[in-house]
């Protein structure tokens, strides 16, 4: 490890040597040679019929409850269109994924966050805001969530159902994250708990490739077709031909055994994050997620992740912006560590220039 | 050719026949040796490096001047969030694109529509709408217009520009028919004649093929810094694997040969459509384009569009809406005969039936 190379601790990328680039040419070949005309033409916003008839099938829903999407944010984008008015109230979590936000007030969202406890939101300070106002959504990443790496407890997700139920909200699952389980127990999903509740989105962007720009939503046929006119307005219709190849990879099996190969690139990873953070930062509030790409830090007191990332720079370690994930403030001293794209050399000396930036900023 | 097909005019969509389908799964395997963690990773929602790089080369301008998409559409989209305020004035020629207008009107603009005519936008009605209010922007289709199959005059392009700088407005130009030209001249660009004042769209969909999803634009760079910046809020990256696929082909030196064999197939349909409505209709009045993908008729007075449609649905005949061409209203009697995805049996069939429905409507 040189102490010049550059370690990014920023964005959740997958990493490069995880994309199973063989498969994916060839299944381009077959997948050409099986249906070009439906890979290369224009057809239906929901998706390449092929794609969705898989999808459907592994999720075990009908065809109408999947629509498909240039990977999983866009999605939220149509949502936004398709389903709120400027000035809806929104929930999501406390901290939650930058990106979301973003789209949620790009779409003139009042958003509200709710605290996020180590076993997923914080259900008194949830019902407390219910009693005062009942937001058209509540944006939940329950498996290892980004950018904490909380995950949601199975009394949790029950009781976020009742809710919803009782107050007659959606929730939204985003779930990009959940089938990279280093170790532990699956919990249910929301969608699995009320499928007249729940919009599920997932995404192929950290199972294959970013590249191939898909996503999927699962969810009511109604509201989906109102996204997907939305998406038709916007696109006509979603990557086809990426989505044609990744179909043909899926269906060729391909899929259980790339999860596979990532758990064991990327569980050693997570394990070289925290044996880093005890040997470098042995004071550090770290969480301790069970799968996913992200772990986060809580700062020392008196450290804010303003100053922490300035001197970071110095040292040729990018952070990202901790204050982007709350979306009413608060965040000085949360810090986000992506480790899937990180060798654990680079994620030692990553952790090792962090512990003296925190000390040069320390107050 | 039997009578009871159904024949579709309606969309612009390309010849399924057309797809050059071995050259793209040559391509992709290339591509993939060649550059596959550039095509599978994230990167910068302006486009793929390489597939830019050759855009700028091809289009003769610096590689700041070029932003990529998932087809042109989208970044109109973008284009909308990106300038436009809510209740900002835009052009459009009246008939336009239909999608075109639905992102202009769902993105709050106030549209009106300046009188098309045989050599592009009528500048008498524009320069009295000038005086009025003068718009953010226009957005034209010089070449092969659709839905009228009009191209725009030299002179009126110049003119155009001049009225932009005049009157401080851009002009945003929609050019993905200009290659299929199948006689006569090009004329210039906006884009050449005024860089500084034009934003230039283009799109692979009716080149190659729509799955791939591959539009540009060219322009100010700082202008397609903003739209970039809403592309990544909404996507983070367009569709890097298609485009790195349709790079790989471009560079391979295919899109030459393609236009030429796209010239091949469709020239003989415009030519067969024309000769249709000779024999079955000869009373109509219709545009005799010299390119692209649509010619249109003005239906006999007392014509309906919408009565027409329905009558011709009885004959298995599809017609789009003409009204939904028009921001302002009209095109009651306006018809757009998309003919490149249709044999030229299928288009003398389908003119004929169009013949019997249009006498059964009239009164």
């Amino acid at each position: 490890m040189s102490t010049t190379e550059t370690i990014n601790f920023t964005r959740g990328v997958p990493a490069n040597e995880s994309f199973p680039t063989d498969e994916i040419a060839a299944a381009a070949q077959r997948a050409l040679q099986k249906q070009a005309v439906a890979m290369l033409q224009y057809g239906p916003a929901a998706g390449l019929a092929a794609f969705r008839e898989w999808l459907a099938q592994w999720q075990q829903v009908p065809v109408e409850r999947v629509l498909t999407g240039n990977g999983s944010l866009e999605i939220v984008e149509f949502l936004c269109i398709a389903l709120l008015k400027r000035g809806d109230f929104v929930l999501t979590e406390s901290p939650s994924y930058d990106r979301a936000l973003t789209l949620f007030r790009r779409n003139g969202a009042e958003i509200e966050g709710v605290p996020l406890q180590a076993d997923g939101p914080d259900i008194e300070a949830l019902e407390k805001i219910l009693a005062r106002r009942v937001p058209r959504l509540f944006y939940v990443i329950p498996d290892f969530q980004n950018p904490s790496g909380a995950t949601c407890s199975g009394a949790k997700r029950r009781r976020l159902v009742e809710l919803a139920d009782k107050y007659d909200f959606l929730l939204l699952e985003d779930a990009p994250y959940r089938l990279l389980r280093y170790r532990g127990q699956d919990e249910a999903t929301l969608y699995s708990l009320a499928p007249h509740r729940v919009l599920h989105m997932s995404s192929f962007t950290k199972l294959i490739a970013p590249g191939v720009r898909t996503g999927f939503m699962l969810g009511d046929p109604e509201l989906l077709a109102k996204i997907g006119k939305v998406a038709e307005d916007t696109y006509i219709s979603p990557g086809y031909f990426a989505h044609g190849v990744t179909a043909e990879w899926c269906a060729a099996g391909k899929l259980g055994p790339q999860i596979e190969k990532l758990k064991k690139l990327y569980a050693p990873r997570l394990d070289a994050t925290l044996a880093a953070l005890d040997k470098h930062m042995p004071d550090a509030v770290a969480t301790r997620p069970d799968g996913g790409f992200f772990l986060s830090v809580t700062l020392p007191d008196g450290t804010s992740t303003t100053a922490l990332r300035a001197a970071a720079t110095r040292h040729n370690l990018n952070l990202a912006d901790g204050l982007a994930f709350f979306p009413n403030g608060g965040g000085e001293r949360f810090l986000r560590l992506p480790f899937c794209a990180l060798t654990p050399a680079q994620i030692d000396e990553g952790v090792r220039r962090l512990s003296i930036a925190v000390r040069e900023v320390k107050h």
